[in-house]
């Protein structure tokens, strides 16, 4: 039984993360976790979680909890977890962080996006991206994992066997993206209440959103060579989801069947990456509470461009269940044990 | 392995039991019935069940059903199910009618609330009205199992123990029902298009609605004779979820603990009614996904009435859910087996 | 052209004001009154109101205001008004206070049900209570009108006729409500996140919601003495409206003829209170935006009791419309002067 | 008084129109025309209009309302408008078309996108292009006025100044657009069930959304030669809204100061086009119920693109309320008589 610690178990990442790891059968939950709400009781926090969660929160005391769990996953705001680690830490368990701080390997290019000095550069080197379906064999030996972010999930899969292949001009790369409200996280601000949210649309962080320069380094290593994107996040009025709708200018004249083969060559035996048929746009109701991410592409023949889709939970592959996923690799687990949910709809 | 066939399995209810029976270690899908859909992949219909369901929908052929399916769910309009049982197909199989026509005892209620004949009122006698917290005996052995409605599960359980222990008088009881929109059924009606539900509420139904006489139904056997009671359903723009809000005066001078003590003493061994604790209110959030029922209760001692909230998922513990119950109960397996599902939030 | 003064410009009632009074042709507004956004332009608070609104906020400097304006709404939590308000002001300005400062006549019951020390209890006896169908000619003459709140506006006029007429026992009305999000104000609190109202129901201030001995007092006139009452607010995921329903035991057995007679006494000559045609549920997705009371109600000739429901704007007839609708008569002007909305739909 | 006729008054974008021109002091409607509801009373059909539009829905026999209307609007189905007009109807009435008919001057085109004949391409050449801040001049003596798409009007408009200037290379336009759902229409579809919307995002019509050769025309004349461009359209849970994201690669390094010009020189003096300031991103929030079409533009100097977007309420300045101005200009009167609407918040 593989015993877990989770700072950060408050917010909606990290409650994610207590509600997968219920019904997953090789790991138990050892330590809960939350700065905001020590002493209370989880399930005063998370009312679903009333009579199965017994458990009081309790703070971040990364040391002692070191001394507890064989890993733990910081579902914490940016900085924290670079500031918490350290070498005693990763000697009794493994990291497995949600937050961005372990995702860039240029220190200065974290520094420059995030605005935040870097309180443990050193690790950088060794932590590896945990995109499980890029990454599987690194993860497995790795003492930090760091979890891709989950608009960046959802584009990276999306469009890495393009890219891969070289099948689109990288540099005409532009994402799209639209995720639902609870990626916003749980904290009490007014752009973030009921009523500002229902009912609208809008784009944010445009041009700046630090998930671009995580993009970036991930399809420029399948590149081979660095690349320049567009990214524009949208919010949007419902609790989860991402849909990512990206396009790019193809190499050549492509048909449905040369693009369909390099998706099928990467994803055909991921467990987690649906293909869809021809003609079906993925829809993130399709995914919902699932550790899938759907994706499909059609191709503009009159533009030469590829319209590539791609849909999944942010809370779930887009955070909580992707890291799970690690977890299992990490472990040597079947790497979808507690992780075969079928998506709820509706 | 328990063999299940259901028909009407492309109805909300019906595609609910598949995600559940997907979970289910003890039981598999021989059948997945569907008239409208007769020949098309499950998935196509369900996008969401994708690499997940490969089965074809079949028709709803019951007789032919019946030879391969020890237990047989049928999520059918009202009337479907009582004109296709027989005594053979009762013979080889079990049925769990998750429409109403086995809910009612007399059969000149059913015809008067439902407007149709009662195709083979031979049955009512022995069939079982499948509220397992109330009925669990009865279900063990039953050959046909009511599963009660959403509106009605809600209901009863939030009342029931202060009916049983005549804490309340009866004739006083007025429910006030809210529920998401899934529980309108998956049919193309004008009145169910996003734009006409979204951003509204209404009371339908009202003094008229066919979940009265079954609500008065069973909370008459748990008072001992017959009782009268007003009860009004509203839609929600939600998905899921029903909110029962209900109103009764008190016989006596009961306190927070007397009463708290009742709800204990029927619930506490239960593990999917969750009594709240003191001042906290049930809401549909919190049970979503799952298949609790959540209640409490707050005395007006200005009134002198109590009022009663039971909060659900009208697709779970509300249809589907409790209809795996009801099968879990009937062939000895362990109750929750397949239902282990903590609440989804958010 | 009346001059109008808001206190309390940047919550939600308050910006319903401006945008009302954008298309009043008797008033225009001096003073943008906000505590929290002195100083900034309006515009920046709500970008609907950009190169509309071109004014900054002011402060909540009511005696200056009093010198400037006719009248001065109040849009402000409640004890601010009743705090500010004194002799000088009220000679030079008439005030309409949207919070429950002036609603109720009983020093005693306000702090009771508010918690809270009355500054200006003084005032009590002469401030008029703005429930414009009842209160019309009361209005014409008050210095100090209290508008009503939006369930007890909601609550009084659909029960209003039954009460007045002695047609049910009043003591036996038990009012549920449903309200949408802006209802709970434009603050950062955790519980108004878009992820924890959406997709959720749930009642709140059960026995203990301040807007009861309103409405009770209110009906108590009506009934020619006292009357008590159960009162259940719910909160739903939409942005405005509000639904009651409201159920009380009839004390003859009233034909629905002899009921919608009633209704139409006191409602024909009301613009904003329509009676709907029989069978014709109110729904809040009718009114939204426009000062229209939608009334109905059902006679259930099981239970002996009659079905009462309304649906109102709650930021409009519910609070904005109303106060422009007060001003409306106290000034003269025509009673629906600026309120010609008809309501918005989807 | 203009007497207006409306065929398919019974859509949504036909019941807006009944909406805004019941608040337009120089026009009265004299035709409520819908196929569906020949004979019902309109507020039976829409219950917002209860007591305000009494009158019964007509046929919609076109010949005669030319004789009683001094302008239609058809609000119909493609190929309806084109089926039913001919010289005689126009020389009694103007022609204000919602539907695509006479947007596109090649009917080849038009019958290569919607897969439909067109009854009567003799009027193509007359017909103008109803985009009331680009053709103003040409409307006002227009006899057929084809109302631009949805779609198109908030992506040409959030464009034009840079195509118009060659600002941007306009073969690398991509636009991104995302709408609410009442874009889809009052018809019952199961793809729009509330359960079905709510809760999710998605493409559709990927590369073959007819609004794509409207924007290509429009934008072609702009650049003076013809364009191509990518257009992916969006379902948005929410009723109303659009929001354009659009993409293109700038032809030069220009400074903010310096694409803020240009869209200042062509919309500071349009009253329902408001350029936002710097760093604002439009909301569809903030222009709900409104003519208005909210604008801006992000430069990203690490791709030398130009982010541009745009927000409309697509069943005002995206049908209704842009048909509402093309009468004003085409009957000389102000343009926003009946559109002095402040967006409505939240």
């Amino acid at each position: 039984m593989i015993k877990v610690g989770i700072i950060g178990a408050t917010g909606y990442a990290g409650q994610e993360l207590v509600r997968i790891l219920l019904g997953h059968k090789e790991a138990e939950i050892v330590w809960l976790g939350s700065k905001s709400y020590t002493g209370q009781k989880y399930s005063q926090v998370y009312g679903n979680m009333f009579e199965i969660v017994d458990e009081e929160c309790l703070d971040d005391n990364m040391d002692e909890l070191a001394k507890k769990a064989d890993v733990i996953f910081t579902a914490t705001p940016q900085g924290l977890a670079a500031s918490l680690v350290n070498d005693e830490i990763l000697k009794n368990t493994k990291l497995i962080d949600l937050s961005a701080d372990f995702r860039l390997k240029d220190v200065k290019v974290y520094e420059d996006w995030y605005k935040l000095e870097h309180k443990s550069p050193q690790y950088l080197d060794e932590a590896v991206y945990g995109l499980c379906e890029i990454n599987r064999e690194k993860v497995k030996d790795a003492r930090i994992i760091a979890n891709p972010g989950c608009y960046t999930t959802c584009s990276i899969l999306s469009l890495y066997p393009l890219v891969k292949e070289h099948m689109i001009d990288p540099n005409t790369i532009i994402v799209d993206a639209k995720s639902g409200t609870s990626g916003a996280g749980r904290s009490a601000k007014l752009a973030n209440l009921y009523c500002e949210v229902n009912e609208s649309i809008k784009a944010y962080g445009v041009t700046t959103h630090r998930h671009t320069p995580e993009i970036e380094e991930q399809l420029g290593y399948a590149n081979g060579e660095p690349i320049m994107i567009n990214f524009t996040p949208h919010l949007v009025p419902m609790n989860r989801g991402i849909l990512v709708t990206a396009y790019a200018t193809l190499k050549d004249n492509y048909s449905y069947e040369d693009i369909k083969k390099v998706y099928d060559k990467y994803y055909k035996d991921e467990k987690f990456v649906r293909v869809l048929e021809k003609g079906i746009c993925p829809e993130t109701r399709w995914v919902e509470g699932s550790n899938y991410v759907d994706v499909n592409f059609v191709i503009d023949e009159r533009t030469k461009r590829v319209v590539v889709m791609g849909a999944l939970d942010n809370v779930v592959k887009g955070a909580a269940g992707q890291a799970v996923q690690n977890m299992n690799i990490a472990f040597g687990l079947p790497e979808d044990e507690g992780l075969k949910l079928a998506p709820m709809f509706p």
